[in-house]
């Protein structure tokens, strides 16, 4: 697969606003719940890999907006645990496949996991908790 | 305290690559393990509050950063584990402080805590464990 | 299922020295990585469900066992990071399973997975660091 | 210190009930939010140190019980989160202080941290997100 292609399956996201708006083009297979980055140069920290930083900021991103698509955006949830471990490294051109799973769903708490692969390598394993808000206005 | 003024002993940090280029300016107060950063509006998520990757990257990157000086940059190490409790937020022009604590720098295994700080409020709270790779060559 | 009977493929444990000594009776089903044991009054909490420790205890058990089995006990290892997420309550005759997943078992740090279940509800989730000591003497 | 002496402040507490049953005699400081124990045969593993479940259980307990009286007992609370970080082992006649600390104590939420000290060294850092239940009855 050249540098460039898209697996299929994917479709390219539009540009998102605040912090996301720096990240990179993001792609999203909604019925398997993965949201995907090709790894550039503006993701690495010194050592030439990616940034705990931006693997962390790919997971609670994919695991928010599955979790809001999942449950039809009735109401808004914040992060409120992140546990993050670390497994491998990825390099510049890979295609990483951020895949999220749901072991709960309540009415306060939501629980999230999510798997940031590369082919088959695991990169970061996260379990994320989120709070419910109040209905959006 | 205007929003642009930096607290006495903090100082303004050299651009750094890659991921936290676009992070904005980073400060730095060395003898209190303290990094500093004023939230602008590229560090918002969809709910206009600080993005829970922005939070985590500014708590790895500190805690990181902070390692490095500690032990002499002898060694790089990578980050293994992060676990985050998000517990409040923040607003544009907040003045946020991610200070570090360690509670045991091992040959193998390197423990880092940090708490980022809007005042007294915390917003987060950090603990990681880094892997310590061999010597810099 | 009697509160007493025991679901196929589990074969009852010797009792455990140590810590492990008053836990309960446990079943193991090695060939799918799971560990079981039934809710006793001797594991509750003063809210009458089982005490965090207990299924923190159970999870972290279950991945040790499971991963010396995995990597035929070439190793000692130790827990390094646990991430417990606490996600719904038991009963006292509950038949509880853990169930063990591996990440990567590499040479220097090992992760696992774990889900405790009840039936089709899961109670905890627990992700596992394990540092590998020295060959066993 | 002998191995049998009680350091000043520290008052034994009468029995638990259910899984601290057997955990053995538990000493509380309550203005120092500090419990502890002395390390026994019946809290090892099968390394000869302390049981990761064995200090897990000890950072639950610690926690939960330190926030209980902080706030007056007005609410039960659950956990929901324990992130555990393991950084050295103690051995059998060891005094054990599991230390608390609050970051924040909200209506639905409450966070906690507890290190298990024995003497100088860190054992155990933990950290806990407890969920608040509706008014005791």
């Amino acid at each position: 697969m050249g540098a460039e292609a898209v697996p299929e399956g994917f479709v390219a996201m539009s540009k998102l606003d605040g912090y996301m708006g720096h990240f990179g083009q993001l792609y999203a297979d909604v019925p398997r719940r993965t949201l995907a980055v090709r790894v550039g140069e503006h993701h690495l920290n010194n050592l030439g890999i990616p940034h705990g930083g931006m693997l962390a900021t790919l997971a609670d991103t994919a695991i928010g907006m599955m979790m809001q698509i999942e449950t039809e955006r009735k109401h808004n949830a914040v992060t409120v645990n992140l546990s993050l471990d670390y497994l491998d490294a990825a390099r510049v051109g890979d295609w990483l496949e951020a895949r999220v799973e749901f072991d709960k769903l309540g009415s306060r708490l939501r629980y999230g996991t999510c798997r940031v692969m590369s082919g088959e390598r695991c990169l970061l394993r996260a379990t994320a908790i989120f709070a419910v808000l109040g209905p959006r206005t």
